[in-house]
C-alpha cells in the first residue's frame, strides 16, 4: 500500500532544531527569563476564567486581543492602529501561512533575500508557492537596487523581508524597505511585502520599525511575535499589522476558531505586563552588545546584531565547534552561511558559560 | 494599489456561524455543560506549571499528550495504539489541513459525500486540492457501490468520510467504511481515507468506530476532537489515529511548535477527567434520542442521529423558522439540505426552550 505523500515531501525530516536537555540552551533565540510570579499569577487567573467556559467555542475574531496588540504597538513604536488592522495566529509561523494562503499559492512566487530565516522556503512549499531568493551583501544587508531588480525579475506576489534578519541579526534601514515596497508596487497584479520583525524589540537605538510606514503602503504587512521580547515562546502568539483590506483577506483563509480561548487569555494577560517584560529586553540588548564586542575582541567576525542573538565565525569546521560547546553543556545553533554559528543571548550566567566554553573549544 | 488576493478567495466572507449572544445557543454543536470546578482546578494547576516556563518553546512532538490520547482511545474504543500513531493540532480543522497538505495539493483531488461538513471544501480550497462530491442517499447514508464508483471516477488522493456525519448525524456501518477503504486502495498512487469521527462518542449503542479497522488499513486515518464529547471547544484540540507512516507524513507539514505548551497542558488535564466528562455524554445521548422522538411525534422528518445534534425538517421556509426561534432566544443552525435545520442537543432546560419555541414558530 503506497501512501500518496506529495513528491516534494518524500523523505523529508520535520523542521526543527534538536530539543536537547542541556544546562545552557542558546539555540532557538528564546528569552532566557521565565515569567515572573506576578505574570504567572495573572496568566493563571485569566485561564481560570476562560476555563470555566471552555465548552464553548472561542471568540472567532478575538477582538479584545487585537485591541490589546494595537495598544502595545502604540506604546512600543508610536504608531496608531485600529484593532481591525491587527491579526494574530498560533505563532508567526501560522501568520506567514495565512499570508501565503491568501496571496501566494500555485502559479505564484515569493521572494526573499538569503541568508535568511530557514522556515521561509517551508512556508512556500506548504502553500505550493514558488520560492526565489536574491542575495544579501557580505554584511548581510540588502542592496536596494539588487532588491528592486530581483523583484522585477520574478514578479512575486509576496516578498518576505526579515528585519532584524534571522540568522544574521541585520536590521534594514527604512530606505531599503521603501525601495522594496516601491518595487513591489510595480509588480503586475500586486505584491504584498511582509517585513518580519520577530526580533524588533531588540533593535539598537535609532533603528526604525517598518510599522511607521504602514500608513503609506497598503501592501505592507509587519509581523511580530510574543515569543521573543515578551518571553512567551511557549504560548505561540504571532501577529501582524497592516491596512485593513490586507488583514481582511487573511480572515478568509484562517481556519475558524484558530486561536483558542486559552491562547487569547494568556496573550492578553501577558500584554498587561508589557513594561515589566520589556525591562528585560534592555538588559538583553546590553548583554548582546557586550557579547558582540567580546567576540570581536577575540578575533572573530560578528554580524551587527539588532536581535537577541549573534552570528559569529568564521570556522573551518563549525560542526566541531558546535559539538565542543554541546559537550560542555552549551547548545547553540549550527545555521547561517558556511562557517558561521548562531548563539542566542542568555542571562549573564549563561552567556558567561558560553564564553568560557568557546575559549576552550575554539582556543581563543 | 491592488492586493494579489487569490482569485478563488476574492469577495468571500470568512467561514463561520453567527456568534450571537442569546440565551439558548444550539447552533454549533457545543457540549452545553461547562467544565466542573474539579476539571477547571486541574486545568488551572496544569497551566500554572506550564506558565512558569513559557519563555521556552513547547515540546514540539507533544509526546505526553499523544500518550494520553492513545490511553483515552484504548478505554473508549478498546483499540491499542502506540503514542506515535496519534497526531494532534489546533482543532480538527488543523488536523485536516495537515492531511491535505501532506496528501492533497495541486494536481490532486479530494472526494466526499454530500450533504456533509461545510468546512471540507474550504480545506480543499486552502490547499489548492480539487474538490469532488458523491451523493448520500435519501436517508443520508452512503451507498457502498456508489462510493466505490465515485472513487474510481475521480481517483482522489484523499477521501473525507464523516461518521457520524455533520450536519445529518448519520453514522456509517463498517461495511461501508470497508468498501470505501477497498476502493481507495485501488487508486493508482494511493489514497488516504479519513473517517471524521468528531461526534463518535455520541454514537448509539452498537454503532462501530472506524478505529477498530486501523490495524487492517495503513491508508486509514480516524480523526477525533476534544471539542464535543469532552466539552473543550474553547481549547482547540483535534487529533487523529493512523498507522505510523501516515502520522509521520503529517509531521513534515506541521508548522514547528504548532501546539502551545498551554494547549498541551489543558488537553492533558482534561483527559485526566475523561470518565467524568463522558458521564455527561450518556445524558446528552438520552436527551438526543428523546428529542428525535418528540420531533417525529410532531410530524417532522428527523435524520437518525448518532451525534449531539438533530437535523429536522422539512420546511417550506426554513429561514423563517430559524428567525422565529432566534426571536425567542433560541439560536440553531440554518444548514443542511434545503428545508432542513440543525439543532444541537443542549441541557434539558435548553432543549425544553427549543421545543417550546418550535411549537410556537412552526405551529406544531
Amino acid at each position: 500500500m503506497t501512501l500518496p505523500i506529495r513528491p516534494e515531501l518524500a523523505g523529508l525530516e520535520p523542521y526543527g532544531a534538536p530539543q536537547l536537555d542541556v544546562p545552557v540552551r542558546l539555540n532557538v533565540n528564546e528569552n532566557p527569563y521565565a515569567p515572573s510570579a506576578r505574570v504567572v499569577a495573572d496568566i493563571v487567573g485569566a485561564v481560570a476564567e476562560a476555563a470555566a467556559g471552555l465548552n464553548r467555542y472561542p471568540d472567532r475574531d478575538f477582538a479584545p486581543l487585537r485591541a490589546g496588540l494595537a495598544a502595545y504597538l502604540a506604546r512600543e513604536s508610536h504608531v496608531s492602529l485600529a484593532p481591525e488592522q491587527l491579526w494574530a495566529a498560533n505563532g508567526s509561523n501560522e501568520v506567514m501561512l495565512h499570508l501565503l494562503q491568501a496571496f501566494g499559492g500555485p502559479g505564484r512566487s515569493v521572494v526573499s533575500f538569503a541568508p535568511t530565516y530557514s522556515m521561509y522556503p517551508e512556508y512556500a512549499r506548504d502553500t505550493s508557492t514558488a520560492w526565489h531568493v536574491g542575495r544579501r551583501q557580505d554584511d548581510f544587508t540588502v542592496d536596494p537596487e539588487h532588491a528592486a531588480a530581483t523583484i522585477a525579475r520574478y514578479a512575486p506576489s509576496v516578498v518576505l523581508l526579515a528585519s532584524p534578519n534571522n540568522p544574521t541579526g541585520t536590521a534594514l534601514p527604512s530606505g531599503t524597505v521603501r525601495a522594496v515596497l516601491d518595487a513591489a508596487a510595480q509588480v503586475p497584479g500586486g505584491c504584498v511585502v511582509v517585513v518580519d520583525e520577530a526580533y524588533a524589540e531588540f533593535r539598537r537605538a535609532g533603528t526604525p520599525s517598518a510599522l511607521a510606514l504602514l500608513g503609506e503602503y497598503p501592501h505592507l504587512a509587519v509581523s511580530r511575535t510574543m515569543s521573543k521580547a515578551f518571553g512567551m515562546a511557549g504560548a505561540r502568539l504571532g501577529y501582524l499589522a497592516a491596512a485593513r483590506p490586507l488583514v481582511d483577506a487573511l480572515r478568509v483563509v484562517r481556519l475558524p476558531y484558530h486561536l483558542s480561548a486559552v491562547t487569547q487569555a494568556v496573550a492578553l494577560a501577558a500584554l498587561g505586563h508589557a513594561e515589566e517584560l520589556m525591562a528585560q529586553v534592555d538588559g538583553l540588548r546590553r548583554e548582546r552588545d557586550a557579547l558582540v564586542e567580546w567576540l570581536r575582541g577575540n578575533g572573530l567576525r560578528v554580524a551587527d546584531s539588532d536581535a537577541n542573538f549573534v552570528l559569529f565565525g568564521v570556522f573551518d569546521d563549525r560542526h566541531a565547534i558546535w559539538q565542543g560547546l554541546l559537550d560542555r553543556g552549551v547548545l547553540i545553533r549550527e545555521t547561517g552561511p558556511e562557517g558561521w554559528l548562531r548563539a542566542s543571548v542568555g542571562t549573564p550566567e549563561e552567556t558567561a558559560a558560553f564564553r568560557a566554553a568557546l575559549v576552550e573549544v575554539a582556543g581563543l
